[in-house]
């Protein structure tokens, strides 16, 4: 089996959450084990964990060690100090919806088991958390079966930005099909975008392939259209941010031009995503607000500047990607093709 | 009239090659003052000078300046000297094709004068290097005067790359029409692509662009069809490297697809250059080999370290953009447009 990187996770010999230091990549690959509530905080603050899923589950595991710190021996009690490191945690990144969810979910599983007993709890709290784990993976692994039905070994695929491993539980969304076709023997020739202005591609996705021993090749964002003219690409496969009811995507800045050189050349272009990214309530991409982030992202890039003083930048951080040049969108469910108004509404039915 | 960056230049009263050093930029803005030999070899060398019409130009007045350094009273001792420096000064960079065609200018013109004595052939000297200069912004303002016959004011305009004024004698090639309209207030609102690996865009470009007083914002490549959806852009303006006798245009990696991108979203996209960058003796683009540089540029962009160690990494330095994407090729003798084997072919009748 190919060993992907699985970002948060338990050992539970030593009763610690395990967390990749993403903030250190590329430069450091370090594991923090972490039992300290204040520590499991911060780690999700400074972002040393990034990605809905990987956050929900960093939570879990994280709200549960601290858990079996304590020394009540009353469910009230317990629950005082679980409640406590609960609010506490929630506040590391309000915004974050996994954060909310996966937390919600161990204080649902604590209530149905207060009658239980202290010791019962803690129990059922490791279950839980391993059940957001394994239902992520399961997710992923679903993706990645349906993407991979769609590819042939040996092909050249293209990626961009990092819907990977590291930001959920080791499988990720658009690289769920390489680690599946990795465990068959497909030897693909991954090319990822690095991904200005953060680098996403060149930091996180070649760091997470090539650790996995997938052969992955860093090129710069503006060399797609060579890749593909050369005939190196056979498949573009992309994540999501949100997927509009009629099939327009937002994704990463740089997805949609892709999907443009993708479609001159004949090559397959693929989102994929979990069915919880698709939101029916956004009628199309024109209804997605692009988030503008600061310039100096792009200026002042690495820390050092690539433009002079005063120079003026524009930094949006997506963009979205007509469904007319989205060959499939990859769910967990299915692979859903076009019409994308019909073929979308038909998953919930 | 716009006052644009002119990278090498005589300072007459000072009797000094005065040279833009352009490895400092964008972080500091440093004119040399230069009047040896070996000082003007080693900006050269460096490529503190940079793009072949501005280092004709420098090699030119550099020349120059050198022999009124030397005392000979004798048109045999001062012509041995002259031929030392400019054997010298060809050693800089040996393939540098304009470094080259302006030494054997200066020297052909020397021998014109052999007959009239020292003075009058350092008077020479000086109207040579002139002459040097004064064509290649003659070539810039018919450039730009053909491509502003294409634009209107106020439009919006994307250029990748750095063909601009600090590669020539001050007006560039892709840039000349910016400038030109900028002389007639036509306020353009450039984007410059920032050109990964070595960020020509964001370094050379915009500070160029906005010493002009040009409205210049720099975005990331990627962000190209997010800038063209939105309307921002009322046509594309490149320079070339080489030209093929169909109109398949080698430029820098990243221009065959914006060149994709600008048909797609029917945005103009053009090419600008002077003829001698057509070559009929290149059939078609796939007749052109595109160079691979160091992969190092990638992954060790600015000298931080962009991805893991160990990760491979393609970098292409230039693609070839089809015929077939460009809407028209703009040289200092006529607007090229499609058939280009035809029209190309005319221009040279």
């Amino acid at each position: 089996m190919t060993m992907t990187v699985v970002p948060a996770k338990l050992n539970q010999s030593k009763d610690k959450l395990v967390l990749l230091d993403q903030t250190l990549l590329p430069h450091e690959e370090k594991f923090l084990e972490l039992d300290q509530v204040e520590a499991v905080w911060e780690a999700i603050k400074k972002l040393r964990v990034r990605g809905a899923p990987a956050i929900g589950i960093a939570a879990a595991f994280g709200l549960y060690v601290c858990s079996l710190k304590s020394s009540a021996t009353t469910v009230l009690a317990f629950k005082k100090e679980f409640l406590a490191s609960r609010d506490y945690l929630v506040t590391a990144r309000p915004t974050a919806v996994n954060l909310f969810w996966a937390l919600e979910r161990m204080t649902k599983r604590f209530e149905e088991e207060a009658e239980k007993g202290v010791a019962a709890i803690k129990k059922a709290l490791l279950a839980e958390s391993e059940q957001i784990l394994a239902e992520d993976q399961a997710m992923g692994k679903a993706i990645g079966a349906y993407g991979l039905s769609l590819l042939k070994p040996g092909m050249g695929l293209l990626t961009h930005c990092n819907a990977g491993g590291i930001a959920t539980s080791g499988y990720g969304t658009a690289l769920a099909p390489v680690y599946l076709g990795q465990e068959s023997g497909y030897n693909f020739k991954v090319y990822a975008g690095e991904t200005r202005p953060l680098l996403q591609g060149s930091r996180l996705t070649a760091y997470e392939l090539n650790k996995a021993g997938v052969d992955v090749t860093v090129i710069c964002d503006n060399m797609a259209s060579l890749v593909m003219q050369e005939g190196k690409i056979g498949a573009v496969l992309v994540g999501c941010d949100r997927v509009a009811a009629n099939g327009d995507t937002a994704n990463k800045i740089g997805t949609s031009g892709l999907a443009i050189l993708a479609r001159e050349y004949n090559i397959p272009f693929y989102i994929l995503g979990p069915t919880s990214t698709i939101d029916l309530d956004t009628p199309t991409g024109a209804d997605i607000t692009i988030e503008l982030r600061a310039p100096d992202e792009i200026v002042n890039g690495l820390g050092k500047r690539t433009a002079p003083q005063g120079i003026k930048a524009y930094n949006p951080a997506f963009d979205v990607t007509e469904a007319k040049y989205i060959t499939a969108i990859i769910t967990e469910k299915a692979v859903v093709r076009p019409p994308y108004q019909e073929n979308i509404k038909a998953l919930y039915q």
